[in-house]
């Protein structure tokens, strides 16, 4: 079949690659109809993840519909259309049993090299998911691919830390990086009954698209995001801020955003190993903070029925759809910043 | 002043009354710049509640200005716009302590006459209010009189229902009774982040207005309300159904309604002393039930913040603004249910 | 294999009926070490429940040893000590994804007969249990299958119905009824922080066992209980009543005695089907009420570490030690109440 | 009267001072019958925190009998016998109606200088508290002086820790450092249904008492804590982990023994500016961190409740009891770790 693959740093190529089948009596393979290219996928491809080896198969985000099962799976069969957790967790074990699926020490993550898994990807026409009874949701006739596969994981990492976060019907969210993922934590903040949102970034074209999304935009490149923030909530600043860039000033400005007695949930996937935490101003400030990789199976089927019921959209951060051919390319834009967000047709 | 009296049963007047003046040190008057009539004035209307005397004044919903302040008020200064809760709360009993201000054995109900604390109403123009810090909330500036009021009951009872159920974003909720308060249920689980709200009633104008508000209609004079809203639930229930009605008959459609494992939450006031509670039925669905009065002061900050931030826009319901001297005749309609929302404006 | 056999109304038997073998792929066969006559069986032996059959396996509680395993079982071995719900939850539908197992549409209840799945019960030589992956646990070593039996029914569902209560820890909670699962109740009331715990009943035996595990005890006999628990209250009545009985008229002792804003669980398994529920009164104290049956499935760990770790002593409970052959005898006593938990050896 | 006061680095003497009187409304005025040495005085003692002027009077923690009102006091009169927060609330500001109590920017903390508000100390025979409505209950009558007094401040500290966490019952908590704060922190977590609980400390006495208390004993200078909780833990760690000496070190301990998943809570009270948080690490293991000060007037009433139900012995730390004369020397020896914890019986 044809794959994306990892060459070298940022390189990636279409290649023919032998099709997954069916390896664990708990996994499912499955057609590809919809992948895409995430924000984590860039680290990847600026070859800053170890484990990865040439010819390996990129992509973590998927709709497909299933081929073959494994003869323990018990709640699909051949031709249910589906979607999943970018990160399969088993089920059984200790963490998942007390339904932190994202610690399951059985896991991974697809498509995301040897230290993960060494699970296969998605950008590809077939792939192999397994604990497919615990990783893979049936998609309502009425979803198309193109809402569902944001419940794999960019709307859900989103809404999990939202919802992580204790949000109270009423209080402002501060929303910092309006990439996709942060676009979906405008939603999802929304939908969960944030009073105001606000969203900062640099680009005017994100800031727009998280207005419509119903955010208060600032741009940080024009104005000290802080002292808006401030200014717009009489000097408290946020209840609850949502960091979905990844980097340690951006966590540090969310402590600055953030009202005494608020919630910092990070969710940009950081390269950094230390964090020079303010301790003293968080002491007085009564400041929770958490970073965490996403617990997708814990809430993917909150998010799917939130779409399936028309309450959020994410197919409003879709700015590219691009054949297998044109992947290489659009890593490359992405890398960028041409691109918002880029589906995958294997077509 | 001018006031709105009770005379007898069905007969209510506009009367001139002495002016309310401050009686404890904990007391705030009020003049009032609108008050509204509320579902729960025809059970008074009626002669349903006991301890009515011809001459006391009516209503409990109400926005003003501070006109007199007591002794021990902490937070309020003449002038001051506010609005506040129907059911005052001292805010130092033990009750309120642990947060349950409805239960509080010092309060009462405005204008509910002496069985409910002897407390003057609100339709009138000067009401006095007690335990005013705990009671009033300041109006934010760019909230209007319209706006505000809502968060005092009827808004904020129906907000209240949906909090209790403990809704996860994604469930369904069925609203039985689409007048003032369901409709309000049906903004406040939207709000919340219900995945599908639906609305039952019989008169066509209001389900109209259910649906613009995001529910799905069902006229239970066209339809069976069990089998339609088992059918849009895939043969489950709702998750929660909100009994907006307050009539044994239609708490036990709630019953029918609710899927297994769901909450049937009623917010009707019943003038009924029994129900014949399916509890076989439920023992082997696993239903909580809970009926009970509205906690309006710990819910209002809520309420107003979300008003204040666009999110829920009460006014939709108000289909009548009337004078004092058109107040009579507002009962009468209202009583034969041909207003759905009426307004006083005392001057 | 030999096992107890429900016969007619009141006459159950030890019979020789054939060993069960795995017949789902989801099922594990194994051989009893310890059952147990649960006070819901009493119900079964007095000829109340439709859908048994003269040599139907009764029994519902146990401990065993896995002896065969279907193919789809993932988490189990032949040789595992385990425990585990008496109600079984397939795990991959909708009521089991949300977390509510005991509303699992394909499970049932062991020994409970034709209308509760038909599955054979536990009071004999080996027993099948379907759905293992979900139903089982293991047994940490140093547990004793004594101890290990209480989790997979009476001390889990008590240990529920507290946890669904939502129990602030001081409050006060009332148990009404101090046999076995009321015994748990009030063990489970002390380990989830509630301040006081007081226990009804008419049995001094009873009383003195509920007083040595932490409770007031209030024999109705002696005392208005009612009157008791408002004077042990200051007045205001329990936070929390659980109902362990299940008669209406024990349920609505429970209104009586809960506070404003409390909560009534009922968890005695009631054969009636309606009760005449205070509604008016409900709506003025705000009363949260509920019935169901136990959610074991989702709450077995905590009760299997607490019991693990020496917070909760189940056995304290155990009266008799019974074998297969004296079982006979062992229901006409606790139908007479002469037993208060009699487990039972197989062999 | 005479009080303890502050005069330079490392030293405190007995003076003669002004009695204080009601200055603002809402001020009590209380004869003090019991106060104490708590940990974070010694930041005092050593001079570490800013705005401390000879003269001052120290100490935060009070049992006492009102001696006079102010004219805005509601629910206290001369005679009660109070205890309250170290923290006064004003009750009426934004974070007080959110019930982030120990936010108040109105408040301040007694007797710690004027950088936390110029409150005067309870280290004497009276003193002023603010806000007494919400800062100040009355004792049970059968709740002692010693027992009412660490519900002030050590008891209810630790205990919110443990709350804030979310602990599930039957899960493992780890305390770091068993001193007054930790012991209690000990106690805090049984009652809310630990299963194990794991104190680590370097004195032996203290790691004697904790065990007695319940905890599992760790002496970090006998063994690595790190590898003990793992072993102790099957290789998971700590659900929760309260920190309780207040270094960088301890906290970057807190991490290493919490299971991933799990929480770490900081109440030692710090004087470093910032921490090297472990970013990388914490996102791979999704740990929640939080340091605070306490939220007493939130708690206060549920570790009164638990205090006078018997449910928890805060007395068990005391170890001296000194009269006004014997402060000074029980602050040296205090600084020494010759005291774990001093009453101060102000005659």
């Amino acid at each position: 079949m044809r794959a994306i693959t990892y060459q070298a740093v940022e390189e990636v190529r279409v290649q023919d690659v032998p099709e997954p089948a069916v390896q664990d009596p708990t996994d499912v393979v499955i057609r590809v109809t919809l992948a895409a290219i995430c924000g984590s996928d860039l680290h990847l491809y600026h070859g800053r993840i170890p484990g990865l080896v040439p010819g390996y198969v990129l992509g973590h985000e998927y709709v497909g519909v299933v081929q073959e099962v494994g003869p323990q799976v018990r709640t699909l069969v051949p031709g249910d259309r589906v979607t999943g957790a970018f990160n399969p967790a088993c089920g059984a074990c200790g963490p998942c049993r007390r339904g932190q699926y994202n610690l399951c020490p059985n896991g991974g993550v697809l498509g995301y090299g040897l230290a993960f898994g060494n699970l296969g990807g998605t950008q590809a026409e077939y792939a192999r998911i397994p604990f497919a009874d615990t990783t893979l949701r049936k998609v309502p006739d009425h979803v198309t691919d193109e809402q569902a596969i944001f419940t794999g994981d960019v709307l859900t990492t989103a809404y999990g830390a939202v919802k992580n976060s204790g949000l109270v019907p009423g209080e402002t969210v501060a929303v910092i990086g309006a990439g996709p993922v942060g676009l979906m934590a405008v939603q999802s903040a929304r939908v969960r009954g944030a009073g105001r949102v606000i969203a900062v970034d640099l680009i005017p074209e994100r800031l727009e698209l998280a207005e419509r999304l119903g955010a208060v935009p600032i741009n940080a490149a024009a104005a000290n995001p802080v002292s808006r923030v401030l200014s717009l909530t009489g000097g408290d600043g946020a209840d609850v801020v949502v960091e979905a860039v990844g980097g340690t000033k951006t966590i540090l400005m969310a402590f600055d955003l953030v009202r005494p007695g608020g919630r910092v949930m990070a969710v940009g996937i950081t390269s950094e190993e230390t964090l020079e935490y303010p301790l003293m101003a968080s002491l007085s400030k009564d400041v929770t903070f958490r970073i965490g990789v996403a617990n997708v199976v814990r809430d993917i089927d909150e998010t799917l029925s939130l779409v399936a019921a028309g309450r959020i959209d994410p197919t409003a951060v879709v700015s590219h759809r691009l054949p297998l051919a044109e992947v290489p390319d659009g890593y490359r834009l992405f890398a960028e910043r041409k691109i918002l967000k880029a589906l995958v047709v294997p077509d």
